[in-house]
This record gives C-alpha cells, sequence and structure tokens, in this order.
C-alpha cells in the first residue's frame, strides 16, 4: 500500500505532532516529514530523534510541495501559520489541525486557504501534561478517540486519508460538525481543565499549607493544572460560549449539592451520589477496553 | 520486638481495615485479629484471604481482650460500634478508626468509651474506588499520609503505638488537632470528591452523548465518583461546615475564571492559569519522591 502523503509538513513539532510523526512513519503512512516552528532547540531534538528529516524557520520553504499541512500550535495561531504556509502547498493539498476547539479554527481555515486546498479539521483527544518534541511518543494516540471536523469546501478523498491517518496511529476516528465537538469537548476536557485550575488557585487563596496532605483526590483532580498555560488561555478563549454554558450548568450542580450538605439534607445527597455514582460506575466498563 | 498489639480488633474488614491487617501482621506489628462486621460473605472472605483469624457479629465476643479496636465503618456508624465494643476490651487498650472526619467522630467517641481507655483518631490518607475485604492488599498504606488525632484523655503510650502501627506499614505519620485535619480534608479530599460527582452530575442533566468521548482529563476528574455513596453522603454530612466554606471558596474562583472567559478577558485568564500551574508544578516536584 502506498502512503496516504509523500510529504508532510508539521508546524509546531511538539508532543501531538512529535507523536504522530513518529507514529504514522512506522505504520508506512509517511513518507517525509518537513518540521517548521520557531524554536530551534526543539526542531533539533525532533531531527536528532527521528521525528522529522528536516526543518526550516521559512513557512514556504517548510511546506514547499507537501500533500499535507499538519498544524499543531496553539489554536488562536493556527490560522497564521496556514495562512503563511498554504501558497507553497502541492495543488490538491489537505490542510489539518489538531487544535482542541474546531468552530471558530475551521472558519479560520476555510478563509485563508488557496482554491483546491482542502481543509480538514482534526483533534485526537490524547495528551499529558508535557509538551515539545522531547515528550512526543509514537503510542500516545493508541485506543483513545479522534474527531474530524471536514471544511464545507473539503474533497472527500481528503476527509478519507486524514481519516486514514488518525485511524492508522490506533485511534477510533468520529466526523462530526465542529461546532457539535465543541460542545462535547467543553464537558469532557475544557471544563475538567477549568475545575483543575480553580482548584489550585482557591487553596493557595485559602491556606498553601494543606498542600502535603494531597491524595490521590487531589493530586487527580489537579493534574492537568501543570497543563500550557498559553494554549489554555487560547482554547478558554476560541470556545467560549460552549465553556461558559457548561461551567453554568457545572456550577449549579455543585452550588445544589452545598446547599444539601449545609442543611443536613441527607436524601438530597444520597440520591445525587446514587446518581453520579451509577453514571460514573457505567463508564468505567465502557471504557475498560481502552481506558 | 515485641508486636504493639496482640489482640486487634477490626469492626468493618474492608479496604482499609483490610489492608492494615494485612500490611500490620506481615510487618510483625500485630498478633491476633479478630474481624467484627454485618455482613458473613466479606468476613469469610477476609478469613479465607488470611486477613483476619476469626469473626463474630457479636461485639462483645469479637472486642473481647482487644488490646486494639480499630473501628473502619462510614463516619456516622463508628461511634455506636465503639460503644458495643468498648466493654469487652482489654483495660488500658486503644480505640481507634480510620474515618475521613475526625472533630465530631473523636467528640463521640471520648463520650461512649469507658475511663482508662484510650481513644486516639487515625486518618490514614489512602484509597481506591473499590471496597471489601476482596480489594484489601498490604501495599496500600506505602509512602501516603497518615494523620492521628489523639482525644484529650489519651494516654501517652497509645498515641505512640498507634503511630508506630501506621508508620510501621509505611505511612509518614502527622499529629494534629482534629478541626485541622478537617479544614485540610475538606481541601484535599472532599472538595474533589463533591466536583466529581457533581461533574457527572451536571453531564448527565446537560447530555449523555458526551461521555464516549471522555479523554483522560475528565476520567481523573470523575474517577471517585465511582466511590461509595453511604461513606461520602456521611463524610458530607460530618464535615459539613469546613465543606461548605471550601465548596463557597472553590465556586467563587471558578465564577472568576468563567467570568474572565465570558468577557474574552485575555490577560485574566493568563494571570490565574500562570499561578494555578506553577503552584501545581511545585507539587509534582515535591510529591514525585511518594506520588
Amino acid at each position: 500500500m502506498p502512503p496516504l502523503f509523500e510529504r508532510v509538513t508539521i508546524a509546531g513539532v511538539g508532543l501531538i505532532g512529535g507523536s504522530l510523526a513518529l507514529a504514522a512513519r512506522a505504520a508506512g503512512l509517511i513518507t517525509e516529514v518537513v518540521g517548521y516552528g520557531r524554536t530551534e532547540a526543539n526542531l533539533r531534538i525532533a531531527r536528532e530523534r527521528g521525528i522529522i528529516e528536516r526543518y526550516s524557520f521559512d513557512p514556504l520553504v517548510a511546506a514547499r510541495d507537501a500533500d499535507l499541512l499538519l498544524v499543531c500550535v496553539p489554536v488562536r495561531a493556527i490560522a497564521a501559520v496556514a495562512r503563511a504556509c498554504a501558497p507553497a502547498l502541492k495543488p490538491g493539498a489537505v490542510v489539518s489541525d489538531v487544535g482542541s476547539v474546531k468552530a471558530s479554527v475551521l472558519r479560520e481555515l476555510e478563509a485563508c486557504v488557496p482554491a483546491g486546498i482542502s481543509v480538514v479539521g482534526g483533534h485526537p483527544i490524547a495528551g499529558t501534561e508535557h509538551t515539545g518534541a522531547a515528550a512526543a511518543f509514537a503510542e500516545l494516540f493508541q485506543g483513545q478517540r479522534c474527531i474530524i471536523t471536514p471544511g464545507a469546501h473539503a474533497a472527500v478523498a481528503a476527509v478519507d486519508k486524514v481519516r486514514a491517518l488518525w485511524e492508522g496511529v490506533g485511534m477510533q476516528v468520529d466526523v462530526l460538525d465542529a461546532e457539535q465537538h465543541d460542545a462535547i469537548l467543553a464537558w469532557v476536557s475544557h471544563l475538567p481543565h477549568a475545575l483543575a485550575f480553580s482548584a489550585v488557585t482557591a487553596l493557595l487563596d485559602a491556606d498553601g499549607t494543606c498542600a502535603p496532605f494531597a491524595g490521590p483526590s487531589f493530586r487527580d483532580l489537579t493534574r492537568v493544572a501543570a497543563s500550557s498555560v498559553e494554549m489554555w488561555t487560547d482554547i478558554f478563549l476560541a470556545n467560549a460560549a460552549p465553556v461558559d454554558a457548561v461551567v453554568s450548568r457545572f456550577i449549579t450542580a455543585l452550588e445544589e449539592l452545598r446547599q444539601a450538605i449545609a442543611r443536613g439534607d441527607a436524601e438530597k445527597i444520597r440520591h445525587e451520589l446514587t446518581r453520579a455514582q451509577a453514571a460514573r460506575r457505567r463508564w468505567n466498563e465502557q471504557a475498560s477496553g481502552h481506558d
């Protein structure tokens, strides 16, 4: 089987872009990878680790004749990077990204790529709290989900190739509307991050001496508060309306529990906890295959 | 070295009590363990697994001549169990527990044990979302923290022995006021559980179709929502005032972040995230020895 893409330009060779390059090359899905970025130290690590063959700081050199441009930079920088690279791409090439927000990104991308280039948004739901090419590893995507959001003008063949790329590195791929993606991710990813950051903030404001006593539950809750500030500021802003809606709903639920505790309402507490416990245990069972 | 306790009665042979029995026996800290409980199936498993030598449903038989009564039942049942067992204990025995709330429990215990018996509250900060004797394992406590809260009438020697017991199974022990304990635990344990239960509740109320897309951050956030409903209803009620205070402070912090997102205030978001990220990364470094 020939590779899906002959030359891939990865803009932002970090945890996601670097891991994709490692996994896709190992699976024979891509041939050559060119890195584009701003930080030479990181690009050198990427080359030394065999993630990329070569790199350039010039977008038109890095993207020359590529049939896939994969933009792996913070959400608010995606369109500018694509705009700078697009003129050098091979005719009929695909522009994709791995941003955690899709509706605003897709709108910007479709507005800036030349005719004949297909925009296919992508979001591999995988990651760790580490960043950079040094943190990349080929197994990152195994058994995780990936959501693809095709642009309105994308060729069907382009969508199929992007799907095959992520499936080829071990992901279960769903094709969704960008708006549907953003509403789902506000729940399953942006909310947990907002809670993690806020829990640490609240604890710092109250009492710094508690930290040594944090057990597994506090460590799990706040683990993602160690994530990239730049990336998460961008995500919150780029998905502001869905995040606002989800956080508001969460606050309503938490406030109900708080009030039940404050008034000693055992019945209400037991009812809410029973419902949550049953649902969470069901997910454990459903997820046990790939958790 | 002679064992710390010759005969230990464990009331409630579940994850914590069972693991303590396994670990303490392996370390030569205790000799005989008698189980007291309500569910024969569980007590049989405990005996088959070598956690206890024997068991009884009669508190006065189970506790006869024990020099340590360790009460490992939900917080609101601790005092009643201790009251039923106490008359059979050896003179000078120690009554301890492993409840997640200490001030109210200690008050109740000191009011119900006979003179000459030392009450020493204990809280090993360790656990999993699993329950019962079948889930017990000797390594549960290794490298974790334990807080001990001595009663006002406890003998110094009794406090030392309880401390030696938990240190002997691998824990780092701190002796604190019960009120201090409860304020700390409201932050590091009760808050994460309240958030986990509320996140699942809010998601169920909004949209059940998101669950399949939950990545590691949502799974980590909500993992403890699979915990025991009975235990957590009791904890929230027994520590109502500190939990109310901590949840209120958390809601204030989250509400500030939500408003910053809603009004697109990048500066404010970046500031809060930077502060939280720095603190969380410091804890990672501090905890790396026993995380």
